[in-house]
């Protein structure tokens, strides 16, 4: 555990690396991810073997998330590289205007030290040199990660090797610390030297951590992934044609990294006496459950699932309400219940449960769908499955509300990490209204600075006539590429 | 006083409105934006008139006050017809890359209803038709004023004028109401169909309401420009070549609007014993005072200087401390202080004070300086006067660390609305990284949503392939213009 002394010299070294960070070129910075990328792709092996030990996850996915986790540090490097992540404005002064407009120029400024929670369950995606870390390190912030005490020792080999490849890459010092603890993580987000939060987890220790951010005598942005039921809506037509097709998929889906993803699919609308739940008893029939990450989550899945079993318009489709998650792995659930019971009962019934198990809903009419919809909490993701002449445009329009991302005809748990991607939406899903994943996460930890009538010397390059930068800028409203 | 019923009715009248408006063409959102514009500059004469018998600010600086928000209405329709702001990304399918890449489109949406409060100081530019109000309504969002108790009348007028233009002009009923009362406006932030608040005006007033928006069960993002003391440094180089000139500006620019421009200069570093005091003097005895915004402000105004004035390292530069403000106007008060007493007793002496006063602050070396600027509060500009040799680079990074603006040789008090404008700051400035002024005030209003494998017909215009808006767009990483 870090204890408090520890911390406040932690947190001032990250004040004392802002500013040398905020002034390195982005080719320097952009050397430093490469370079944290590069340690942790060789340590690959290493590492997958100490995540296994503490997360079960197994090597193969545990190896795919490494390189995730690579490609996304490379991604910002890229992005920095690029440019436009500076959102460099230029107007240049009118003194025939009515007032005369001075030159005002602007541009994007790291905010200065970056607290980062990691997540249980993408041990290096979300995690220490996760996507929060490695947008915050883009754009010139100094990070300091409260470690996830369900993979302790990986977080603290983790931050060796960031550590090491960012001092070798020519980092100052104090870009990067590790801390662990609850009380630490508290301190951290109440510290003055932290000036925006990253963090994925659960919507309590979430809503917990935004409240101290919030209530600061200076209030700093909390970017919080807390948590997400991603409804996935089934017209009739879909399941008339390929019900088999789709109970695989959705199976496939709801049990991936046993059931822990965030976009996981835990509500599914499926069209009253449509089949459907046969085609998903079958498909569930031939799908393995297993060990989860942390005893809280094992003890928490069975009683999740019970309370909602006990719900007297809850049936079970397949598999064993009650189960020993803890001792035997976690086996699949499905549950169903109907739309009417939703909307009378939806803080019940809508309640997330961390695991391989989704509800579905049956629905009869698409009033009674969009009805049960609007009582969805904000989500990752949304789902549609329908065939091309249904007309869907109310339920897309549904969906769009509830979610930051609109999935059609696949399943939500892959995230793609690249320029397009949105992964945030409405509370509870976030805190903001950011994504933390993609090359839009790096607007988090930036603050606009705006240059009236400087003189080019002390223009930072972004915003110089010559775009020494090569970046693309506006420039008296109209974008200008290099 | 708006009663809470009828808040209620207020508030489902714009999340009525609010789909309506989202998928309103940008085209007529800006022909919304016009109308409005157009009205308002039709009935400047009677709205001045009413302006200035509320707020006494003079008929000459309340037109130009028009004219400027309607230039921003027109500037927000320019900004929504280039398209930029929608922020298009698209990233196309790469079934090759491991894992495939599935086609990922992102775009902008309006968040929803909109809560905007009105500022004392700027009837027109910062209330009911002003920024906040014209950024949102131009992304899509419906818009409930809160109207500022200082200029009711004037309120109740501008929002008959807005709803009939927006009417007239095709907006859907709901689109803008105004509501008028200290307990409708708590309630408005609470409200559930209320996404997002703009708010400026006082540090007690925007921290209660921020503590409002960020305690719901569902948290809102609060936009607040709350305080700002906007400091200024002289060097002593510049002292030498020009005090009278400095003096002069200074002086202008801290009385402009009787002291009450939130960007007023309330700090100013000068060079110890470099005779700028009696140039201030010279100054401020040819400046005009006059009658302040409200009673209260008017009340505050000498109890504000005479707080600062008892302090044992505060000296009188020019003015009188002892003014009855209420009754005869404000009349322009100059004190002065040192930088020693400044880091000693910051929360003192760093106040705001309302109204037409300014605070120099004698500095010995640049050590002395940089440490007394390291104690001013977040502030929405920082104003540097130096000369061409002068060696300030410490200098103007310490300014920006403090204010979203810098100012070179200039001074803060004029506002230019263009793209690049940044009218925020670090807190208490601003409660958020974004400005109320210019272009990208639009993105306060916005949420982005990705679409995963869309069907053409269920992708926003913004994302079509054919990109019929002729938007600029990043496709696959790059920026393609139209």
């Amino acid at each position: 555990m870090t204890d408090l002394d520890e911390l406040r010299r932690i947190t001032a070294a990250a004040a004392a690396a802002a500013p040398v960070a905020a002034a390195a070129p982005d080719a320097e910075r952009a050397r430093w991810l490469r370079a944290v990328a590069d340690r942790l792709d060789e340590h690959t092996d290493e590492l997958v073997r100490i995540a296994d030990s503490e997360t079960r996850l197994g090597s193969t996915r545990l190896g795919g998330e490494v390189a995730r986790t690579t490609g996304q540090l490379r991604l910002f490097a890229d992005v920095i590289t690029e440019g436009s992540y500076l959102e460099a404005i230029i107007d240049h002064a009118d003194p025939s205007a009515t007032p005369p407009k001075p030159d005002v120029r602007r541009v994007l400024h790291p905010v200065g030290p970056v607290a980062v929670f990691s997540a249980s369950n993408f041990p290096f995606a979300f995690s220490v040199a996760g996507g929060d870390t490695a947008s915050a390190l883009a754009v010139g912030c100094p990070v300091v990660v409260k470690a996830h005490s369900g993979h302790l020792e990986l977080s603290v080999r983790m931050a060796e090797l960031v550590a090491e490849a960012l001092t070798e890459a020519g980092a100052p010092a104090g870009m990067f610390a590790l801390v662990t603890g609850r009380e630490a993580g508290n301190a951290l987000v109440a510290d003055p030297h932290i000036k925006a939060v990253g963090f994925t987890g659960s919507v309590a220790g979430g809503r917990a951590l935004f409240d101290i951010a919030s209530s600061r005598p200076e209030p700093i942005p909390f970017y919080g992934e807390l948590g997400s039921i991603n409804p996935v809506v089934l017209t009739s037509a879909a399941v008339s044609a390929r019900a088999e097709e789709l109970a695989k998929g959705l199976t496939g889906s709801f049990t991936l990294g046993v059931g822990q993803f965030c976009t996981k699919p835990g509500v599914v609308f499926v069209p009253d006496g449509g089949g459907f739940e046969d085609a998903v008893a079958g498909a569930v029939a031939g799908a393995a459950g297993g060990p989860l990450l942390t005893d809280r989550i094992a003890e928490a899945f069975p009683r999740g699932l019970q309370s909602l079993a006990s719900d007297p318009d809850v049936t079970v489709v397949a598999g064993p309400v009650e189960q020993d998650a803890a001792a035997e792995g976690a086996q699949p659930v499905v549950l169903a219940t109907t739309a009417r019971a939703v909307r009378e009962r939806p803080d019940t019934l809508l309640e997330e449960v961390f695991g391989p198990t989704t509800l579905l809903i049956r629905y009869g009419s698409e009033e009674e769908l969009l009805g049960a919809l609007a009582e969805v909490p904000g989500s990752l993701t949304a789902t549609l499955h329908a065939e091309a002449d249904d007309d869907v445009a109310s339920i897309v329009g549904a969906l769009r509300e509830r979610a930051g991302r609109v999935v059609f005809g696949g399943w939500p748990t892959g995230v793609a990490v690249n320029w397009a991607q949105h992964h945030g939406g409405p509370y509870p899903a976030t805190t903001s209204l950011f994504t933390s994943v993609g090359a839009t996460a790096a607007r988090r930890f930036q603050r606009p600075v705006a240059y009236q009538s400087a003189p080019a010397a002390h223009l930072p390059p972004a915003l110089q006539d010559d775009n020494p930068l090569g970046i693309p800028r506006r420039v008296d409203g109209v974008i200008v590429l290099p």
